[in-house]
C-alpha cells in the first residue's frame, strides 16, 4: 500500500520546482526503466511496477515495489500508464570539455517532446554532449525522458545559462538556419546550433556562427520541425 | 452566440467516426487557417475568430463568425486555443498515378504528431503523394493538421486499404530498417517506405522492396523517431 505522502511526492516530479527541490525524476514504461536499471543503476531509488513486470525483474527486486494497476495509474504522469514508473536521482551537469568532439547547442527549444527526441538523434550519431540555454524545456520533464527513450542516461546535458560556455569555445560553430549554406564540408568536429522552434536561433549566438548552414528545399512548407532539422543536418554533418 | 448543435458538431471533428460522416475536418490557429484560406480557399466553410483576428483578415470575412474567448475555447481541440478555428471540407483522395515523381508510403505510422509531421517534411521535398496503410493516424485528426503546418493543404494523402496500390507500382521501392545499406545511390524517382513506429516496416512490403535502406549508426540508441528517419533519408535519397 501506498502513503499518500509517496503518491504525492512522486507526483509532484512532474513540476520542475519540485524536480530541482528533490533533485529525482521519473521514468516510464518497460523500455525506458529497463534501460535505465542498465545504464545508471547507481540513479535508482526505487522502481514501482506491476506484479507482471516485476516477476520478469528479479534482479531490479531490491528497489522494486509491486503496485496494482490503479496505484500505477495515480503515480503516473502519462494518460496510459504502462507497467513500470521508476523514481531516479538526477546527475551532476558539468561544462563539458570538448577537444575534438561533435556537440550540439539548442537555443530555447521549447517542446520537451523536440528536447527529448533531439536526444535520441544525439545519441544515435554519438554525440555526446548536449548544451541547452535556460530557454530550454528541462531535461528530466517526464515527456523529455520519454521522448529520449533512455539517451537521456547515455548523452549529457548542460545548461549554458548566461552563453558564457559557448562564448568560450574555439570549434568551428554551425548554425542551422533557413538563409545558411545547403553545401557545406563535413568537418567531425564542432558545435552545431539549433533555434528555437518559431524565432530560430538567436542573434547573440548567430554573431558566435563560423558557418550558416541549412537544408536544401525542393518545395513549400516554411520549415522543417527543430528536431527533423537536427537528424538531417547531423547526418549530413557526421557521415 | 453560438448554437449548442454548432458547439457539438464542431467539438465532434475531434472523432474519426464524425469527420467520416460529416465529410470534415478543423484547423486550429492564425498561421495555419492562414495558409490553407489560401491553398484551399473553396473548402472553407466557417472560420470563427477573435475580433482582434478577424480585423486583420477582412478578405475572410465572408466565411468569419466572431467569437469571445469563452467560445473560443469550448470549440478548441487544443488546450490553449489561438486566436482562430477553421472548419473546412475534406477533399477527395484519388490514387496517385506515379510517373517519375518520388513518393513516400507509411506503413502504420500511428501517432498523429508523427503523421502531421511527416506531411510537413515530404512538403520541404517537394514530394507530392504520400501514401498510407490503413494502420496510419486520420489525416484529418487534429492533431495531424497542426503538425503539418499546413503541408496537408499541399500533400495529398491517399489511403491504401488493402496494399493494392502499392503492389502494382513499378518505380523502384526503397524500404527503411534497421539492417539495410546505409550506402544507396540518389535515385530521384521511386517510393520510399517508412514503417510502424515500433514494429517497423511488415514483412508483405518489405518483400516489394528493391533495395533496404538505414542511416548510419555512430551511437547507440536503438533507433531514430519515424518522422526523424524520414527527413534524413529524403535528404540523402534526393538532394
Amino acid at each position: 500500500m501506498l502513503s499518500k505522502k509517496e503518491v504525492k511526492d512522486i507526483q509532484s516530479l512532474g513540476h520542475k520546482k519540485e524536480r530541482d527541490v528533490q533533485h529525482r525524476f521519473v521514468a516510464e514504461g518497460p523500455k525506458i526503466v529497463g534501460e535505465l536499471a542498465q545504464e545508471v543503476p547507481e540513479k535508482i531509488e526505487k522502481i514501482y511496477a506491476l506484479e507482471s513486470w516485476a516477476a520478469q525483474h528479479e534482479h531490479l527486486k531490491k528497489w522494486t515495489h509491486i503496485v496494482n494497476e490503479f496505484e500505477l495509474q495515480r503515480l503516473s504522469h502519462s494518460k496510459t500508464p504502462n507497467q513500470v514508473i521508476a523514481v531516479l536521482q538526477q546527475w551532476p551537469q558539468a561544462a563539458p570539455v570538448l577537444k575534438a568532439e561533435f556537440c550540439l547547442y539548442l537555443d530555447a527549444i521549447q517542446d520537451p517532446g523536440n528536447l527529448g527526441t533531439i536526444l535520441r538523434i544525439a545519441d544515435w550519431f554519438g554525440i555526446k554532449y548536449v548544451v541547452c540555454t535556460i530557454g530550454c524545456a528541462d531535461v528530466y520533464n517526464p515527456k523529455v525522458v520519454q521522448a529520449s527513450m533512455s539517451s537521456i542516461a547515455r548523452v549529457r546535458v548542460y545548461y549554458d545559462d548566461d552563453l558564457s560556455w559557448i562564448k568560450k569555445q574555439i570549434l568551428p560553430i554551425y548554425a542551422a538556419t533557413l538563409d545558411g549554406d545547403s553545401t557545406f564540408s563535413k568537418p567531425h568536429t564542432g558545435i552545431l546550433i539549433i533555434g528555437n522552434e518559431s524565432k530560430g536561433v538567436r542573434d547573440e549566438l548567430l554573431k558566435l556562427a563560423t558557418q550558416k548552414i541549412t537544408i536544401a528545399r525542393r518545395g513549400e512548407a516554411e520549415s522543417l520541425n527543430a528536431a527533423v532539422a537536427t537528424g538531417i543536418l547531423l547526418a549530413q554533418l557526421l557521415t
